[in-house]
């Protein structure tokens, strides 16, 4: 099954612009980029990187610089598998978790209402990743007819999009994108609430 | 086996400070243990109410005034497990994924570094859910030799603690909690980047 990894190439991870410089920014986004595409590929399956300019990656790239929901739905041959670039908790284990439902439409759900991987077997269903997308592809499935399975996965779950996002990567994480986190000099804080990062001087 | 669902019933929720009364607050938390203890106990499983103060609620309550940790660990008696009283978006599968490793200390994270819920086998593992407590704990389950397991459930990542935790209540709940946010007038509203919460006026 293809599994199209979408990817931001320009100006990627704006909403960490204030925990990141430009430059850091491009770099940690293909460390995560790099991650997914390794777990992916770790599961026996083949990413196809999805991106809005060229790119250097040891995995096919196809280039479409619409965005995100014309891209991905240009391509949407089912089965087809979406799995989002900055997944950067996700395992073997968790992507497995998506393609073990034996159903038309698999869904696993992010913070903050986003739709952070999917596989697709039914030819009716199309995406789109405006606004509330999970209650919006659940409401799509059901129009179209598709039967839905949810895969409840905190790896899947954690898309890193916000500083607040790295304590997760910091606590939970193995791959590339948590070294050049660690590397970067963020470390988990203790907090009165939720743990926080700090960032060495 | 015994599961223990520590709760705050003095002044409780008081991260949710700037989006509830005092009086909603009392009422959302009792309505998450309510939640809480209906989903334990739909898997066949008895929870136990570990409260600071005395409670009408129609599960039993045993009161311990003393911090959460200290609470606990005074009754640790393995096996038992722990759940938090705030997970709304728990289900009986979810609660169900505790108990299937066969592991000395199965750890359910939470967002921030929290244990959001954990089963214990082993006699040597006590808790200590100051700082960050999911590092802590499986640094602890090594030292004492006990094998560990970690469950990867959103549903049981979530607690709602904050009131950005409101809008995955909203979209992936169903329970009395869920119901009681939105007769608050509460809902989802899309942004720019992850979809946040609007409250009625």
């Amino acid at each position: 099954m293809c599994v199209l990894v979408p990817f931001a190439a320009d100006d990627p991870k704006t909403r960490l612009d204030g925990a990141l410089g430009p430059t850091e920014r491009a770099e940690f986004a293909r460390a995560m980029l790099r991650d997914v595409c390794e777990t992916v590929a770790a599961t026996g399956r083949e990413p196809i990187v999805l991106s809005t300019a060229p790119l250097e990656v040891s995995f096919p790239v196809v280039v479409d610089d619409r965005p995100l929901t014309a891209a991905v739905n240009a391509r949407l041959e089912p089965p087809t598998a979406v799995v989002m670039a900055d997944l950067a908790l996700a395992t073997p284990a968790a992507v497995e978790r998506l393609f073990t439902p034996d159903a038309d439409v698999v869904l696993a759900p992010g913070l903050g209402g986003g739709t952070n991987a999917a596989v697709i077997r039914h030819d009716c269903f199309t995406f789109d990743y405006h606004g509330v997308s999970i209650r919006d592809h659940r409401h799509r499935a059901r129009e179209v007819g598709a039967d839905l399975a949810t895969v409840d996965s905190f790896r899947l779950a954690v898309d890193v999009d916000e500083p607040r996002d790295f304590v997760e990567l910091l606590l939970h994480g193995d791959g590339r994108a948590h070294e050049w986190l660690r590397e970067a000099g963020f470390e988990a804080a203790a907090t009165d609430g939720r743990v926080d990062v700090r960032r060495d001087d």
